[in-house]
């Protein structure tokens, strides 16, 4: 049908929520979080370029705004589920691809049909804008699953979603804005009044 | 860590919404959902019954109380995506079963597991309790969009439910069941008031 | 107007949350808390029957997914107002019973009804199906009081529904089914962390 | 407890949400619907003492904001069950005021005791504050039914309520105040859009 | 309009939330504080006129139900961004009050604007029961920020309006109310268990 | 505080809701909103760009992401009171202004305030970017308007935004993209089935 198409599927993203069947304080859906990861990889991508690297932003714009859309198919499968085994995650990669196959044939126009097969592949590749989409993407599940963990939140899910999430980000390639994060950023985490101690889960990360 | 895992993880099941990602008026959560099946599906027992067809209730009570659990796994993921290829279908089915046979394996007390095995199996087969959870579980889309429809939902995908429901429904091979929901039911359904003329799709089906 | 009004009434229970009124982490509706009762039943049911107990299924069956229908009529009145006095708990009953007579004769096609009068009727009777189900509608209370404890819900309502309801199993004439609760499931349920130290509270219930 | 238990018993009103069980567009809450009613008061106490009538404002105040205060003990039950039979609605008035001279004997200090006794009392008499709430109150089942039949709910309930409640006003002894509302303030009502057709609907009852 | 449209404007109020934009467990709407206010603000009337103080309960009434009825025109802005500097704060006043000149003007019968424009001003003014709207007004601050810290909100926020809001309402010029209020009610507060340590907060306060 | 405090108020923005106090079908937050803005604003800087036009995708994605920022200070105040009057307007402007500079030079690290003060103001201005901007924020109106009329929301509010974005659109400097959006993408959504009959209204502003 076209663009108006694509534009009200967008509304779609609105209604996903992450983390589906998990108890949580507070609720995020997936358009919001695509924003705050457009937010994040900004600002990192601005450390970056302060010291001398060279951002393609209309690419890092592209990425971060367009790397969820697939789940408007098969919704927001937990990160667990995808990663039980590595098997079930290649499967799981490869239906989403075909879906968005189908849709972008199905409902774009010829003429657009470039751009969009583009811009929808899988955005986190070996380019600074895929270090910085992985850096934003992991940095929101660390802020999600801190405020659950601040509230008092005792499901397992959100203490391993913080952990595993910190220790991918303390091994991306962007050692500039990796170390502002730890620097800095993460101080201030720690200094939060939190329910669950969540200044010890840190250190004992930051040691190992 | 055994059944109270395994009781705590059906508390999931009622934040898993069904249709995610559509607009709707109302939301279903699954253990809803599976309750409403399983008086459905008691209710289409008492006519087979009546009719002189042996019920197995122990049967039925297992298979429309368990019918979706896998669906903590992976979520309820959109009847047009599990469609939209067969291939597409049968690999999500692998996925959901490798998940439920490691929860099985890793949550379930060696002594319950096989009674686990035999209750979590896909339960719509051949036999007459198979037949009639297909048919209560079909029942419950069709009042599922059936509610939308009334309210005014100009979606397309709950159209498409009911109408697809509906045509599933009448060839299950249950007649006395089926001949009292086209008799009876449906001429209930049809005299509703209703801001989408639904009266007009169910007619157009049923001439079909 | 017959099963297809009965079958839109379920509807209604979904939207009747359980105790009304007080503050809670998560809601719970009817509908939702008997496919729950009716699968903690079934298990009980397993380790009876595993013990040499006969089960009527059907009547298990019955019994749990039929067990709160009434509540559709006067809702989910909270169990410390059934209890302020006797008499207040039988008029409740009363007025309760009153309106599914009505809702029956009214409703239900004439050759469906005494099914209906038999399944509506109170199911917590002396039977083995019977205590089931009253240790499955107990259990209930005590994962609903025990999330919130968990999550440090400090509303006294949830302490004493813990208590009592705890109390109310450990007296159920089901002396496999109890012994199970109480050796294996209770110490997984003290092992968990808890916002609200939960495991004093059920250490001092159990040396009671 | 004290006065302090009875302000925080106030909270518990704000999640006893009106005809539960019912599907509706929008949700209202006990303590929202009573300022409401305290607001249409005042406008009608104005009209009337405009008219030579004279208002005793303590009074309607009393009357106006405690006027449902009960239903934080079994809370909002419907409309159509309190009316079922006069003889169940006899027993749940019994109910609540028992209900409500436990919570006072036991939670207001004594001192306050006499003043709660006459502020908690049925307000509907035969005053002219009393027919004042009458008022109020069912203009406020007006304005919640016509809402709901304006955005399309074809749920039979909210047109009966919007029905029986027109016909009480048009019955309340206060002449200026139903004259007003039916010469000025119901022309308004017929004059918005609307997906369910209210003109009709109102002007059939107008003539009747 | 007329009455009839600032009767529906009512309706807006409850879908005003307070303290838009904070996390909170708990969320209240508009309608239901100026309720609760109401409430409080009879309670302390009472107090003062048993210690033979003149009330005028005409003036109450209109006070505290109007109290915050223009936020309809610019919501709940929250607290701290009314007072982050005197000047935006009068800026902001001044907007509201611009807002509601005009919708008085605009829709409310001539015959009926002398009234509304009466009830709708700023009704906290040194009579006393300006006062007492002041001392009812903070009191559901102090109310609505102890129950989330007492569910273990650490939003700075909260923590900031509870001791504002304390503090605000010991300097109130209503002698026997805040004697009552400090010597009996804060004491049950203090007495609450809190996952947040209230008491300590306010011990601080009151030795200051 | 630092960066942190600006990520964790990016969480404010989840919970702030457009058009607050009207009722509506499906609630938008802000920060999903920004995320849609800076798609259509993607798209139609795309149909530019293949027209020959240079943009400037940096400044693209910092307008588009940031444009509603200001909104965790004072909220999302409904467009009709902004555009009360201009003297109104110009006010509000100015406290979000006053604002954004107070929350920057505290919050921000030193570093980072030249970088913000260019990112956080005012981005809807004369250059491509600003019109693709003012184009994609129109665009979002256009569509929440759309979706409530179209599942029959009657309040004016909704046709008045519809009616107001549609006019502001068809008259911004960018002739190739409002052409698509005028020849294609209206008709598509001109085609959908709707409660509200949109089509006549859209008809009526195209032929003026």
């Amino acid at each position: 049908m076209g663009i108006h198409k694509f534009f009200m599927s967008m509304n779609d993203l609105e209604r996903i929520i992450r983390c589906p069947g998990r108890f949580k304080f507070e609720e995020h859906n997936v358009a919001a979080h695509s924003w705050k990861v457009s937010q994040y990889a900004m600002f990192f991508a601005t450390i970056e370029e302060n010291n001398g690297i060279i951002i393609n932003w209309k690419s890092l714009y592209e990425k971060t705004i367009n790397h969820d859309f697939a789940e408007i198919f098969i919704g927001d499968i937990k990160t667990p589920v995808k990663h039980a085994s590595p098997e079930l995650k290649q499967m799981l990669t490869h239906v989403e691809e075909k879906m968005m196959e189908k849709f972008i044939l199905n409902e774009i126009p010829k003429e657009f049909q470039p751009v969009f097969f583009e811009r929808m592949k899988e955005g986190k590749d070996a380019t600074v804008e895929g270090r910085l989409l992985e850096l934003a993407d992991k940095l929101d599940q660390v802020y999600e699953a801190f405020a659950e963990l601040q509230r008092g939140n005792t499901d397992a899910e959100f203490l391993k979603m913080y952990e595993t999430a910190l220790r991918k980000i303390l091994q991306i390639q962007l050692p500039k804005s990796v170390s502002y994060f730890k620097e800095v950023m993460l101080q201030d985490i720690m200094a939060e009044e939190s329910v669950i101690d969540v200044k010890s889960i840190t250190l004992k990360i930051l040691v190992e």
